[in-house]
């Protein structure tokens, strides 16, 4: 794997993070894809930056796309984020083509540098009932990507595929994402998962993304330094 | 399909002006979606708007991302446009992934809206060698859009497809898409083809793009309005 380049989508939240990290330990030079879509916890944006800085990325793009004008979703509209943990199915936090999204800029990102190795948190265990979190939505993807592009048709003439996808944390349970990123010596305190932060940008403590980490961080016998 | 809600990809080109005017033919309530992605030939966006107000569509977003920052071709970068007609293989025209990411954007815009159509003006006859123009490509898109989306899971429980693609021109001709625009009434003197346009918006009449209109205006044995 060494000297192989990857695009990894870095959000600022937890997991990512441990992606991150995890593609560098493989032996991946990173190029960070951050999405600022209007999202109302923006300050996941700053975190996105610090854990960049951090990690020494060969590059970080901060890519813009309002997604507020698209709406459908309490993350990006003005319907409050569900805080009482009683969602079933899919929830309103839900946002309309989120990851397909990501994932096509991730992918012409990487066509344009060079890189065949794209990386995102997704995760089918503690993944909220969202659908483009699930294996067979990324194996999807990664048939259309290789149909999409250059790379992908150049590739194909000579009998393989040109873009690979890794999802590492797909089937992990949160504890075990956060043991993971603790091993890899994440620095928890750059990441932020709460979809409605307070005004100085500290966890809501509330929404099903900071339930779901503080039971992730007791179950993994770790201390929350964003809860300290 | 009378009182369905269809999204339409309309750059302000030819073809989507076409396919905007064929689905409206077909019965459904248009929401155009244009995008704006740094591209060099800005003027085609003057157009898209001209083109959807006078279609009195529902809605007209136009999206901005930038894919300056991207790169990795001559519509959004510094390389010049090639004029000599001799290009093979896909051109240096191509954008990464742009087709994937304009789908994207129409399957978030789709979802939000409550549209399960979605119609674009890929073309594979005359499409100048682009990977995201041909069926298969689509197909798979399709494939990724259904299982990506909260629509998607819920038609899929009922055992059916949300999300319908239109591709009306897939498999015509130049001349035969310009002949079906004349029929639907576009005035195509509201469409701007050229990759690299005059100061004042108006043609080169050199780049493949101009190239392949003026020789189907030919073989329609009609007159391009934009060329008077």
């Amino acid at each position: 794997m060494a000297g192989r380049t990857a695009v990894v989508l870095v959000s600022g939240g937890l997991d990512s993070a441990v992606v991150l990290a995890w593609m560098q330990r493989e032996g991946f030079e990173c190029i960070a894809l951050t999405i600022d879509y209007g999202q109302r916890h923006h300050v996941e944006l700053e975190c996105a930056r610090r854990l960049a800085a951090h990690a020494s990325v060969r590059e970080h793009l901060v890519q813009q796309i309002d997604l507020r004008a698209v709406g459908g979703s309490a993350l990006t509209g003005s319907d409050p984020v569900p805080k009482d943990g009683a969602s079933h199915g899919i929830p309103i936090t839900y946002v309309p083509a989120r990851n397909t999204l990501f994932l096509s800029l991730a992918l012409g990102l990487a066509e344009a540098r060079g890189a065949r190795d794209i990386a995102l948190g997704i995760n089918a265990v503690d993944y909220s009932g969202y659908p483009d979190c699930r294996p067979a939505f990324l194996e999807s993807f990664s048939a259309t990507a290789n149909l999409a592009t250059r790379a992908g048709v150049e590739a194909a003439q000579q009998g393989h595929l040109a873009f690979h996808f890794h999802a590492p944390l797909l089937n992990l349970s949160k504890p075990q994402i956060i043991r993971l990123g603790d091993e890899l010596g994440v620095d928890f305190a750059r990441t932020s998962s709460c979809y409605d932060p307070l005004h100085d940008g500290s966890p809501c403590g509330q929404c099903d993304s900071c339930r779901i980490r503080a039971a992730g961080f007791a179950s993994a016998d770790l201390v929350d330094p964003r809860m300290r």
